[in-house]
């Protein structure tokens, strides 16, 4: 079984080298195929300082991983007379003094200024709201803010790192929320990773927040920290890596269905993997039409033919399956129209994909390493879409969040259920005219600027039963724009 | 006893009201004096639009409360056929989506940028950190952030109000921290008042904060609640209605005592107030010298010939009042250097600042309504001072907080102690030069640029030992000036 190509130089390891290499006419040619040679993609080479007898040269290029870095300097360190002075990690000065920050949204000039924003004059605010607390919404930051609140258990693929590690991810988290939806996040990385005490913690915070965004907390506790406060708050609750993965795939299904002329209800549809993410894409897909759904988890299918101990995993064996299938991923994907992965990379081969049905979908969604080569997987299915940003049709949670919340936020939304997540995934599918679909194309990128307002306006529309007012229109094309 | 003219109109209670008036020549000149004769002050007035029968008038005046408003208004319908068709209350206007914001750091426009920020390249942030959870102060916003934590049980004088009504309070302390002194602060507004609760939910949001500030929280939970986390946590914790006040008294105090040729060591001091803010004030002046101090509550006198039931007030009672005065607050007056009052308003006269010593210092800090009449204290002290910003010498926790945390953070300070809130307190006070200093001009302004830097400067060659390497200065310019 050949490994997907995982080796490649990618912006997010870029290095500038500052190399000190003796004077001479093809000096800096001669760096940069010591850097190609060592597979280093050089994006930049300056000229710092140019001596008598050496030139101080600083050469930038994007490479794999840190071995990759130590290849790339050792080769360059080859030449004799040269020494690598330093080296300098893109990713790492991005994130020096943090990637957010907090700012007045009115500038505080003068005595008046201060009297108005501050003590004397927000005496009377506090009353107001102290009056009706709902006015808080529309008085104060809460209106706009979302908590993107984690334990640090389950960060990316890298498990439980704690609180103060899993900052970064969320920090970037609420950029992406200002980035996209003009939402003002903020990251709450919690040093508990117990339920109940999580549970009573976010309550707690809660006043000062429109919604809450709950991420990277590991399963099963994910569960009943989503369900119990969406129970006990008055605000939207929102774990993203279930429903965001589950509203972006089933966006994406419904276009490649579309593109293959097959109905959502009549198709086979297999799902690897069923933890927090597959569980929800499950309930989704269902909610939308599917009925022949197959859960599969490291030991085979889950059906009705077998009770699980894990009472979300029991209602997936109890709901799903009706055909009664029992046998391993490989042996349910024969005849199947779509396979949906969120489990791990490299299980199965482009073989495995052409025992599926004509005009087979593939998903193949597990990071960084999809669960099937997507070169392989094309050569036997109709459309492929994976995680990654370097392969068409990546299904990124990016295209959801902002505009969910957006959308909540501006109707003042005091729950999520799921026919919102459902009007939310048809939406981002819509956004994909009938002239633009093609198998290639089934999902619009992350920069699309249609996104957004379309998932919002689809959310104010079915929280409120009215035509989106675009109150907030002019704040959120300023934020796509300006940024 | 006179009681202190409160009744004066202010920008904390700006209107702008909507007026339709017959045309006429001198229209708008009736209109003016119309609010001028109801006590408003005019400061703008517009022709909104000029009809054949009607101006529509746009009037902005200040006023002293609602009641006020409505009297202004009433005074302008008296004219014949004048209509009041809208009233804006411009502190309200400032206070529509809130007042602070979370913006990127650096833009976000290309998939290279998205794959820096957020994944993949954010993983080896959290990496590193995970390494080493120091990093997190370098390479995400907690070197920067710090949380404004609150119950919302003694907000301003409105007292126990809940979290959503103290929101406007800890966002406009959120603005001046970012104004003051760039520090990114973010509203915490705790929906519980149990002690315990409070105390596990701070040390649980820690990991994402460079500092704690704790605000508008009611003694004497707030005592526990502060001693518990400084014992409990690495970062800084400050709680600003008892130490901010108490650093900021004692500046005052250090260029009152200069300019009137009096030592602290010999000062008799009474202060009037026995809560939060007067016994971290004691202590304080203690630190710096102070001997004869008698703390005066409403029971007169506190001191080592009674025991006191509050553990803190007992405290107060064994280590002040050497001299074992027995007595009222006005006995305890007569032969006194300096009465510093955070108490309640309007609870002497001009006569009983006659009975204190020859240049009297006088400090009526209670908000809004001094203890006395700053006017009637002045004919009979040499120096007063209020927390009032309409008379001189404001005593303003703001002059504090922002170079405190500035400095705390810039130095990476995992603890604060008395001594460091005594040099911060010798800093500010040395803002006012010997050239400078003056009966009206003891404390230096809120909008002095040199105060930040001075404090800052002060904490971190406290807290490291060196001279400030100013890494932060540009930044701190930039805020001071752009805003």
């Amino acid at each position: 079984m050949k490994a997907v190509p995982m080796a490649m130089p990618s912006p997010s390891y870029t290095v500038t080298l500052r190399v000190s290499v003796p004077a001479h006419p093809r000096a800096t040619q001669h760096l940069v195929e010591a850097v190609a040679d060592a597979g280093g993609l050089v994006t930049g080479i300056d000229t710092v300082e140019s001596l008598e007898k050496h030139l101080i040269v600083s050469v930038t290029c994007d490479c794999v991983n840190t071995a990759h870095v130590q290849e790339v300097r050792g080769n360059i360190e080859m030449m004799v007379g040269t020494v690598v002075e330093e080296v300098s990690d893109a990713t790492m000065q991005a994130h020096i003094d943090g990637k957010i920050s907090v700012e007045l949204k009115n500038p505080l000039r003068t005595r008046q200024d201060l009297a108005r924003v501050y003590t004397p004059g927000v005496a009377r605010v506090c009353k107001a709201i102290h009056k009706n607390t709902a006015e808080a919404r529309r008085l104060t930051v809460k209106g706009n803010a979302v908590a993107v609140v984690t334990d640090g258990t389950a960060v990316l693929g890298l498990g439980d790192i704690g609180p103060e590690a899993a900052l970064p991810v969320m920090e970037g988290k609420a950029a992406l929320f200002k980035r996209f939806g003009d939402v003002d996040a903020w990251p709450v990385c919690l040093d508990t990773k117990d339920t109940e005490e999580i549970i009573s913690i976010v309550k707690a915070i809660a006043p000062v927040y429109g919604g809450i965004n709950l991420e990277d907390i590991s399963a099963p506790r994910c569960f009943e920290i989503e369900e119990r406060l969406r129970e006990e708050l008055d605000i939207p609750v929102f774990h993203d890596d279930q429903h965001g993965t589950a509203i972006v795939t089933l966006s994406a299904l419904i276009n490649a269905l579309k593109l293959v002329g097959k109905r959502i209800e009549d198709a086979r549809i297999v799902v690897s993997g069923v933890g927090a993410a597959g569980s929800a894409i499950i309930r989704l897909l269902m909610l939308h039409g599917a009925t022949d759904v197959i859960g599969c988890g490291r030991n085979g299918a889950l059906g009705p033919f077998r009770e699980e101990t894990n009472p979300h995993r029991n209602w997936l064996a109890q709901n799903t399956n009706p055909r009664g299938f029992q046998g391993s991923l490989k042996e349910a994907l024969a005849g199947a129209d779509v396979l949906i992965g969120v489990s791990s990379g490299n299980i199965l081969t482009g073989d495995d994909i052409a025992t599926m049905a004509d005009d087979a979908i593939v998903f193949a969604m597990a990071n960084p390493t999809p669960e099937v080569d997507p070169i392989a997987a094309g050569r036997h299915a109709a459309i492929v879409a994976t995680g990654r940003s370097d392969f068409p049709n990546q299904i990124n949670n990016v295209l959801v969040f902002p505009g969910l919340f957006r959308g909540m936020l501006d109707a003042g939304a005091s729950k999520i259920d799921d026919e919102m997540l459902r009007q939310a995934a048809i939406a981002v599918a819509d956004v994909v005219s009938d002239e633009e679909r093609n198998a290639n194309y089934i999902i619009p990128g992350v920069f699309d600027p249609r996104v957004v307002d379309k998932v919002a306006d689809a959310v104010i529309r079915y929280v409120t039963g009215k035509e989106p007012r675009h109150k907030k229109k002019s704040k959120r094309d300023k934020a796509s724009n300006a940024k």
